[in-house]
């Protein structure tokens, strides 16, 4: 512990005291996952009976009804929640006769220490039991970096002040279940029966196993518990299993300094290999340092390639650094598996995948770690026949629809207004391709994923939209949400219209790639209108207001009466919570940003004297009760050149969950504002945006700081850029050359070259 | 029978066989009321398992909880649901051990007739039992129209070719439930647990009673059942219950030519009274045959007042009978009850009230008997509390929001774009008190409740609305749902603005009526904003399309693609079965009259060229999946001078539950579109119109009639007109003096004077 708390700054998130009424908060904040596997960051031992422990595979979904007062076609039968499932971190302490918990005894030492560098989780207890018995327990875990199926745990007990008897057991809790439903639409649901059941337990040297399968969805899992007992001369073990769990129950007299450690090699997997009992003994025999030492080296390699450090603002740079800890950590690596909008930190919104990924994370992967951002366009990808589907059930007669919000690729949203009315996603997921392509110039990715999706994407928006006689033949497109929730089912939303724009240009940018193409991706392609995405592009309405000189967030926003924000109690955000959406429907007020969002994303088809005049009519009356929403309006501040707002945005973005602002860490972290942190610097602060094909930076330094540094990578290079209050370093750390513009000086690196400007 | 089968043409339905796929149809068609008490067509026999033997009480509802995937604020928790109680006409009939049912033994004759004029409903059946046993039953029964509690049932049996054991059992029927929903949200709901129980049970000479209530809204209900059973020398009788029935035993000897009669006064009361026992049984002294004689008087008194003739079309005749009886033994007369939207003949929308009332059936109800007309509009009155908290509750400060659909005044929409957002519903009941003050002159009622509710109605209008500086200051009407649901959510829809123009005009006037207000009333008055509601009357925005030269239904609805009625499947209507809200609601595609509606309701408003460009555009792109429409199309047709378009619409709209147009009369029948049928005569081809106060008539006749009269209720004075091929006829039944108008003829009628024009 003493070593851990040693390490630079920024680097922790610590609790010196206990606190129950932070636990389920903290349990989301410090979480552990490898994008695979997740533990929520519950205490090991079962007699403490706080808070949810929860065990998440990502992509494991149990089906759960939806109920509507009044069912219409199309709408989904089932929701996908993801589950908790059987959690092997289970571990009860008992000295002589006392078990260890918060109810009996005294805590006379506390400390947890969620280590941001080495993603693992620490904490430190000296127990006095009500006979005065002292132990001093140290427990350390961490979720693999390099096997995805593994997490490891040590949990070591050492008698300070007495000898006696010590039970220490290590378990498979079976009693665990989702969250019940709160007052809340956001969060959890709960399931009648079961969502899931064991087929199968078993027992082997001093391993446990457990299979199982969700109820409906029927998707197996199997979780594997290797347990290593050591440090006392005799330990007498026995297995015991009930309906709460199956343990491995070790007994034995331990002496005054004398130590116990009990070291558990977690592994779950989805029946993706053969039973895995003897693959887990040889990762246990390579030890639990070794393992750990491994996972450290991920970790390094990780923060080279994205670290972001920031001098003079020590709780910014703690924020900076938990949150792309936590993206990291959380995303699904593999193509098939996504980024839940919680981080699998918890079970708010079901675990479901949204477009806070390619509109907000999938921008800090592809600067960070462009493998990874690819992998979360192959899971929409690999998920684009399902699109097609929900397209004709929508009524389209041709193209693709992806859903709002999903696990497997199929919608379940049970709120079409702000549900599968927000046909951005297709927009979102063609500017995630684009951004992809710009910054990476993958072009196999292109030929073999990206063109095909491009091409259906557009062909729904070709469908869907329509020229309107009613305004001079002017393309519009009707009838759907854009981001802002506030106001739903609208006739062009300025976002949207703007994102359908740019997806044309580039899906016709495509065709002059020289891509590669497979052949039913070039039959698509020649069936493709270009004419008609041409005139889409030229005839596209952009709701503005003459009056007001600003644009309309849609065709009817501006007509409606101004939400009085200041004069509505501070209990009754966030609104949804508190009024019917008729209410917020007919208001001016948004939740998150909407137009603003869009003249960030495009931002040059914008001048700054529009982005200005909109920023400042929409800053007035957004309550950013959405936490995708202070992000973007910080870097616009910043753009505009009000840096004062720009940090104020900053701080509520990049401080959202350590300090919990919404109000509900406890149901997991918001990723999607993360990764607007990230954006916050790099987009915000050091203005990066593209002219073009090059880079350009534009860099700020906010008053309260003294410099900060920060690494991207583009189109396979690594690119490092300190900027300081009188100068801006870039230096080209990995790649042969790079050309970028600092303002509007454009110069070019060479491997290892850095350049100061000033 | 036979008596019944000679009376005049068009006064009854009849079966001349027994078909079983159409019994739950004719369950509907044949279920008599009297808008307290209601009992479906079914057959007594308890061992004819079939359709869905339905009794219900007019009001008496159990709570049906409301789910939602997503739920927000203001949306109701739960429905209310028109419940199915206990069955007090159950009879079984068995002859020598052979149970009558449809299963064994042979039909040797059948035949069932709904006489319209008496409102009764009488069977003849011969039966041969596997035995060869030959009886003839003949039944018959009404829901007395002057005992709103009481239903009464003969039942008569005769030996025809044998001697031998007969047993007839008189019931009340215990094991009965709501039905279970069907793969269509506009109907039924399944209570998961009862929806009633039963507490306590008694049994006195020949009565038999029962007494129960609503499991969660927690309404008493009480039903008694007098028998008696004569004809036999000796019947020995016992008493039976078990959880499916109450029942009354009566067993004897019956010899060839002997009647065996069983005859039931069916008492059902809601606690209004001590232990009706004693009333039930003074009751049944005064015997089946009086108690008729009674009823069929009161009948006799309303055809009087309200029939109408029709020469040359005995279908038309038979279904404008068929209609009006309908609409009158249907309709709650207590001010606390109002009419279903399914007249108390089956499950469908739950038993809810809708604007049916108000714009359908209450036009009816004035000209033909206004007290039944005051009583629905107290109804609004006594739930004038319920809506004030309804309207802040949708977040406004002031007036009063009635809900979409209810039973006791509080919303149970459970699909708010369809539901809650249909705010015309408030001017639909201003419209109706300004209907019925017109047509009745009955200046107390606008004293002591019209006024109060046109004061709140037109305050909630104030605050919805807006002076959109968008639309240079016009008054808009936004995020609203028109009559229309095949686009909702909308601006400005033409329909709902109209109206509420046409309101606020008729409040302003009643300031200027000399009204006595109580002091309530008269503060109310004096805090409403005069100047304002004159400033939304000159402002109110009409939407209208300069370059079609027509109303558009809303802001946006003429820039959609106009929806391919012609090459949709006819399978896939109503469209709202079988496509996604987003994809009607993105069309030009009408489920009923909107802006046609409003060209009705609001005659004088607009040119005939207008109604004639508007209606030739909407005609297209309706499909009338609602049964609410093809009636205003068809009275528009005839204004416009297209009678033979009119009368196809006519004939839809008359016939729709004789021959089951929806394919769901099983549910119940269409009571607006009923209504709708009595306007089509009425202000279709008769062409009445007001002008200021003055009733103006413009008759002409479709060529397939020879002739109709119809009589009216005007001021108090009953009119009859007479239409003929080549003279109109102008009759004043009652009353001193009527002065009204023959197309530009204005002329006044003496009690007894009638006029002929040409």
């Amino acid at each position: 512990m003493t070593q851990a708390s040693q390490t630079a700054s920024g680097w922790w998130v610590k609790e010196d005291s206990f606190s129950p009424n932070d636990y389920r908060k903290q349990e989301s904040l410090m979480a552990l996952s490898n994008g695979y596997l997740s533990l929520r960051g519950s205490f090991e031992e079962e007699s403490i009976k706080l808070g949810h422990a929860g065990t998440y595979l990502n992509g494991l979904y149990e089906f759960h009804p939806l109920q509507y007062g009044e069912k219409y076609t199309g709408y989904p039968e089932q929701s996908q929640v993801m589950i908790n499932l059987p959690d092997p971190k289970s571990v009860n302490l008992s000295i002589n006769g006392h078990t260890f918990s918060l109810d009996e005894g005294k805590i006379l030492e506390f400390e947890r220490y969620l280590d941001i560098k080495t993603a693992s989780l620490a904490r430190h207890i000296v127990w006095e039991s009500p006979s005065g018995d002292q132990v001093n327990i140290e427990s350390i875990r961490f979720v693999s970096a390099t096997y995805k199926h593994l997490a490891c745990l040590q949990y070591k007990v050492t008698a300070l002040n007495f000898s006696g008897a010590i039970t220490l057991t290590s378990a498979i809790a079976l009693d665990r279940q989702n969250l019940t439903r709160e007052q809340d639409p956001r969060v959890g649901v709960n399931f009648e029966d079961a969502s899931w059941r064991i087929s199968e337990t078993h027992q082997h040297h001093q391993l446990l196993q457990v299979h199982g399968s969700t109820t409906l969805s029927k998707l197996k899992f199997r979780c594997t518990l290797a347990n290593e007992l050591g440090g006392l001369k005799t330990i007498n073990t026995a297995f015991e299993q009930t309906a709460q769990a199956l343990c491995l129950v070790g007994k034995g007299q331990i002496q005054a300094g004398e130590t116990l450690t009990l070291t558990k090699y977690m592994w779950y997997d989805r029946y993706e290999m053969e039973n895995p009992v003897a693959q887990v003994e040889s990762i246990q025999a390579l030890g639990f340092e070794a393992l750990k030492a491994e996972h450290e080296a991920w970790w390094a390699k990780s923060w080279e390639q994205m670290d972001i450090s920031i001098d003079g603002a020590e709780p910014m740079q703690q924020a900076i650094r938990f949150n792309m800890f936590h993206l990291t950590q959380a995303v699904g690596k593999d193509g098939y598996t996504n980024i839940s909008a919680k981080g699998m930190t918890g079970e708010g919104y079901e675990g479901h995948y949204f477009w806070d990924t390619e509109i907000y994370m999938i921008p800090f992967f592809v600067y960070t770690n462009p493998h990874i951002a690819k992998q979360l366009l192959l899971f929409r990808y690999n998920t684009l026949d399902k699109a097609r589907e929900r397209a004709l059930e929508l009524g389209h007669k041709q193209g693709a629809l992806y859903p709002w919000r999903t696990i497997n690729g199929y919608e379940c949203s049970a709120y079409y207004p702000a549900g599968t009315a927000q046909y951005h996603i297709n927009a979102d997921i063609a500017y995630a391709i684009r951004l992809y392509y710009l910054v990476t110039g993958d072009k196999l990715f292109m030929e073999s994923y990206g063109f095909e999706m491009l091409l259906e994407l557009s062909k729904l928006w070709m469908d869907l939209g329509v020229f309107d006689p009613e305004k001079a033949g002017a393309f519009c497109i009707q009838e759907v949400t854009g981001p802002d929730e506030y106001t739903c089912l609208v006739n062009n939303n300025m976002y949207t219209n703007a994102m359908v724009k740019s997806q044309m240009a580039f899906t016709l940018q495509c065709f002059d790639l020289g891509l590669q193409l497979s052949p039913s991706t070039q039959a698509l392609a020649e069936n493709f209108d270009r004419a008609l995405a041409q005139r889409i592009i030229e005839r596209m309405f952009l709701p503005y207001s003459e009056r007001l000189k600003i644009h309309a967030q849609d065709d009817s926003f501006l007509s409606r009466p101004v939400w009085d924000i200041a004069n509505t109690p501070r209990n009754k955000f966030p609104l949804l919570m508190h009024y019917h959406p008729l209410t917020l429907y007919r208001h001016q007020v948004c939740k998150q940003a909407d137009v603003v969002l869009a003249e960030l994303l495009l931002s040059d088809q914008f001048s700054l004297e529009q982005k200005k005049r909109d920023f400042d009519y929409y800053a007035k009356i957004t309550t950013h009760d959405s936490s995708l929403s202070t992000c973007i309006y910080g870097i616009l501040a910043c753009e505009l050149g009000d840096m004062e707002q720009s940090y104020q945005y900053y701080i509520k973005t990049a401080r959202t969950d350590l300090d919990d602002f919404h109000h509900n860490a406890k149901d997991g972290i918001h990723a999607a504002n993360m990764a607007g942190s990230w954006m916050g610097i790099v987009y915000g602060f050091a203005g990066l945006r593209w002219q073009q094909d090059t880079p350009v930076f534009n860099p700020a330094l906010p008053p309260a700081w003294t410099g900060y540094r920060f690494t991207v990578q583009i189109h396979d290079m690594s690119l490092q850029v300190s900027v300081q209050a009188d100068q801006v370093e870039y230096a080209l750390l990995t790649g042969s050359h790079l050309t970028l513009k600092h303002k509007d000086q454009a110069f070019t690196l060479t491997q290892g070259q850095a350049k100061v400007m000033q």
